[in-house]
């Protein structure tokens, strides 16, 4: 049997005048699934933890997040394209724009203009014998990996995520000399970046066309290569991952999975899930297990927008729920619908309340009828923890190893 | 949002004729917390573990009990006052009475008279390099510090918990000979107690009035200062805590809570709880956090009196839930009521049956209407863990930290 795991990123919600999004959304085909499986409850890293969505799917692939989860940085690095090897160090950053030594954009006006230029001119410089690789990402973004030895992702970030301040001084997060010796770099790196870029034609260029020069690099969330088995020689199948943001994929390339590119799939609200599902009932001619992830229930959500909410909820119900309950071969898999966490619309951000989980396949259909927080903390899984949902879906579908005799 | 904590020590039960003390009881007030909050059943430890309060209060507060606990002793000293430092050894002590070499009362009559200049004969004396601390507690108690060096607490107790035999001999209960020297440290402050005791004019005065000399020390529950990261640093907020329980009041201390004292508590059926409650409305002004722990229902309990609980929980009800149901803001606080652990009158101790919650605040309400450990086991909570409690209420409460991305 095949497996299809489709998360729909923060979903799970809280009471906004007596209901979730998910209990007013009208969506027959999730409410199939519900009503034809097994439900539950689950918490995604564990009860009370307020879980990123990087750290949530590396607990729903396996892996304790507690242990391989340094920072975003390497899976930034690795949804960006890039390779990492043992010990490198890697860091999320932005072009910004800096006036007499402060930050007046975080985004150097989100303008593309001559950054591949920019990156280029940081990009393979050396600093205490550590080489720097910087690579461009989306827009404004970009990815700053340090290799070399003697280096500690327990450095503070130098984004201090607010305006009309200087850029922050990174400090070591621990007494470790490898830590202090990394800070001293990031710091040197991020001096460079104005020196390299303030004069730079490009800048001149921009600021001649009435563009916010792109004259500091900011970075954060710094991490270390993650030593993860891969998904692969973990579970003894092959998987896909279908999803438009570069943090999942990160985590799926991480994790030695296949990444499926849509056309129109964006990550957002606009994205065109029509073709990011027909791409999934493909995929699953392939691959033991696929793994299909939706993000604009997760921005509806940032935004505080319920309504929004609701609609995207109705839109992949109709557009990716219902196509796949047609055009897969039901007897033959396993599939899961759920969130990586909760985005209460109310709090607009993520929050440690468990998700709704329903499982359709080989299981024990229990009395739940419709898909949603409350209704599903009825059924037959009760509460369960993310970290083995990989496992069980493994067992359903009948590929699970025996443990003992 | 500000969080309230309320531990009915010992409420959970089992059933008598059919029934529970909980579902017996008339309490209006507990039951609209259960019906307009999320409800469920709580393990304060681990399922299947009977916790003791000091062991379900570390776990409630996130500590792992398994790791930090090694003895009731630390926790007393705390209650009692006073400070440990690294390294220390506490033991819980009882001024007893010895006749002919066995013992005829464990607790010397429960009389105090000269208690507190029996304790300054033996506080400050040095044995192997070792210095004494010995505190008077309330009562015929008394904490036993040891200071020194190569100490360790894994040593059996000198108190046999039994008449008409003489006081143990402490043992070594590891291969440690840390081990062997600390229980050979104990044994000769045993006989040390006897001899100074014995003929000390105030046991000749106890025995001119017809009173038992106390003249014997009896010491149990041997543990090393416990290390934990204080409540603050875990949470990032600071806690009060309200108990008339000395053991309670200890834990708070060791984890860095303030202790707000009540007059008129007393850690018993006869405690003036409508002065806890109102100290609890009071200390919401000035703490994110607070903590309130009522005793009755667990002594109640401990006597195997149904009608007796079931009369503490209508009073529980009516003096506290009630008032701070009518005077805390609602819309700005967390409210959980829950136990530390179940005390079924009908074995009369400590059990592992889970514990009913109910938590009043931006929860999804669930269908439970009434507050019992049947009733909250249909709730949306399902069953939790009592170590990751803390997390949950600071989720809820807003004051939880991202965890990744």
């Amino acid at each position: 049997m095949k497996s299809l795991l489709i998360i729909c990123d923060g979903m799970g919600d809280r009471l906004i005048e007596g209901k979730t999004p998910l209990e007013v959304a009208d969506k027959p085909n999730m409410d199939i699934i519900a009503r034809e499986g097994i439900n539950g409850i689950m918490d995604t890293v564990r009860a009370g933890i307020r879980p990123g969505s990087d750290t949530a799917h590396l607990s729903l692939f396996g892996y304790d997040p507690f242990k391989v989860y340094t920072g975003r940085g390497p899976f930034e690095a690795y949804g960006a394209g890039l390779n990492l090897e043992k010990g490198d160090i890697a860091i999320r950053c932005n072009f910004a724009t800096l006036k007499d030594g402060k930050i007046i954009d975080r985004r150097a006006g989100r303008d593309e203009l001559g950054l591949e230029k920019l990156t280029n001119e940081l990009d393979g410089i050396e600093i205490d014998n550590v080489r720097i690789i910087f690579r461009r990402c989306k827009g404004h973004r970009a990815v700053l990996i340090f290799k070399g030895e003697d280096l500690s992702s327990m450095i503070s970030d130098t984004d201090p995520e607010e305006l009309n301040v200087p850029p922050n001084k990174s400090t070591p997060l621990d007494g470790n000399t490898d830590s202090k010796r990394t800070a001293e770099i990031l710091n040197k790196f991020t001096m460079m970046s104005q020196k390299i870029l303030s004069d730079h034609e490009v800048n001149k260029e921009r600021i001649k066309q009435g563009k916010l020069p792109a004259n500091v690099v900011l970075a954060r969330g710094a991490g270390i290569k993650p030593e993860l088995t891969s998904f692969e020689n973990k579970y003894g199948i092959k998987g896909a991952c279908i999803s438009a943001t570069s943090l999942i994929i990160g985590v799926c390339r991480a994790s030695g999975m296949d990444i499926i590119e849509v056309e129109g799939a964006t990550g957002h609200v606009d994205s065109d899930i029509i073709k990011k599902a027909e791409a999934t009932i493909n995929a699953l001619k392939h691959y033991d297990f696929v793994f299909l992830h939706i993000k604009g229930t997760d921005e509806a959500s940032h935004d505080g927008n319920f309504d929004l909410k609701k609609k995207m909820i109705e839109r992949i119900d109709k557009e990716v729920i219902g196509p796949i309950l047609d055009k897969v071969d039901l007897e033959d898999t396993t599939i899961v619908l759920t969130a990586d966490h909760s985005t209460p619309v109310g709090i607009r951000q993520h929050s440690a309340d468990p998700v709704p989980i329903a499982i359709l396949g080989d299981v024990r259909t229990d009395s739940v009828k419709k898909f949603s927080e409350r209704d599903c903390s009825k059924g037959g899984l009760n509460r369960i923890c993310g970290r083995y949902l990989m496992d069980t879906i493994l067992d359903l579908s009948d590929k699970a190893r025996l443990f003992g005799a």
